[in-house]
């Protein structure tokens, strides 16, 4: 792996400084479904994405779930490293959604090097602000989009993910990403199969109407 | 106005740096009710809230609004330069809801000692943090909390911010913050005066069962 693939600054460090993240990474691999972060309390380090797909997102407190934002490869996950800020006062989980490998940076070296090393910590703004952009599009969706046109477009989005409009997934785990009950879900997919934009069977959603999902995320 | 009340890191800029943010800086007042930033066509600069209240918040395509935070004196507007990073994609207002008064640093100045400063980059990164926080208390409010128990937080925020129970406001600025229609806001602020927890009268509400306001909220 090329670490300026990730982190484009990597040439504006230094060769110790590049030495030191070079030596003090691993590489893990995550099954799917395995946890990379949960909550605040683990600060396991900064995770650049070689492979795999990581899903970041956050729960209430009777368990619900919504998706905040997806990882892909050469995506570098911050959030997993959230104690080299001190003002990150929220809680995120990240989960593989498919067997994943990553290369993962020790907090404390890239904190040490951050706090030295002005084009670091001003690309891990770029990085933070990327996020806080994905999360304000999330607040845009659930406080003004109906579900409708939010479960749309998320089946659409997935279809684009997988390259095929056939989705192996559950009405539970569609709910988890939007953060709705499995009922509303069911209640909505039902409403959707009426119209012939998708056909459902167990574990399967098949999109049969691409054009009229498009139109309603649209509308 | 001492720069070290606002940016912690001041000391750590070399002489030059501090003398051309002083030398750059100017001091703007905005009377309540006046935008100090409006989307991201705008770059203003940060800005340091020397006194009064600062309203961020986001809108919907038909003109709804939901606040994101607020800032006081001491705090930091980041968003109002939000051009200093490429990373920012989306749109935040800024209003005055009380008379204010800043200081404005423009945001060329602002990015170019950043840029090099490793100092500046992390604080920025840690106010960033800061308002990411808010933003995912947000989120974890409009996702889980039911609208008896976030107006019921609401109000009580509002009178301790105001160091009073008599609230001057109207359902529509209610509305507005917590992002509900004022009708909403109408029926249950009805419903809380029923119970005897707020007295209503034109452009007035009266907290009148403090006690009762905080175990809905933290119910």
């Amino acid at each position: 792996m090329n670490y300026a693939d990730y982190i484009p600054v990597w040439n504006k460090l230094d060769e110790n400084q590049r030495n030191t993240i070079i030596s003090s990474s691993v590489r893990r691999t995550f099954k799917k479904g395995a946890f990379l972060h949960h909550g605040s309390s683990e600060c396991t380090g900064l995770m650049l994405i070689l492979s795999g797909q990581i899903r970041a997102y956050t729960t209430s407190s009777d368990g619900r779930e919504i998706t905040l934002y997806r990882l892909f490869d050469r995506d570098i996950c911050l959030f997993s490293a959230s104690c080299i800020m001190n003002s990150i006062q929220f809680d995120i989980t990240l989960a593989a959604e498919k067997d994943s490998e990553v290369v993962v940076i020790p907090s404390e070296t890239y904190k040490k090097i951050m706090n030295v090393s002005a084009p670091l910590a001003n690309f891990t703004n770029e990085v933070m602000a990327s996020r806080f952009s994905d999360v304000m599009w999330l607040v845009d969706q659930v406080m003004w989009k109906s579900f409708d046109k939010r479960l749309a477009e998320f089946l659409l989005n997935e279809a684009a993910i997988e390259g095929s409009d056939t989705l192996h997934t559950t009405h539970e785990i569609i709910g988890n990403h939007l953060g709705n009950p499995r009922e509303v879900v069911t209640r909505m997919l039902k409403y959707f199969a009426d119209e012939g934009m998708v056909r459902l069977s167990r574990g399967v959603i098949e999109i049969t109407d691409e054009k009229a999902l498009e139109e309603l995320a649209n509308a």
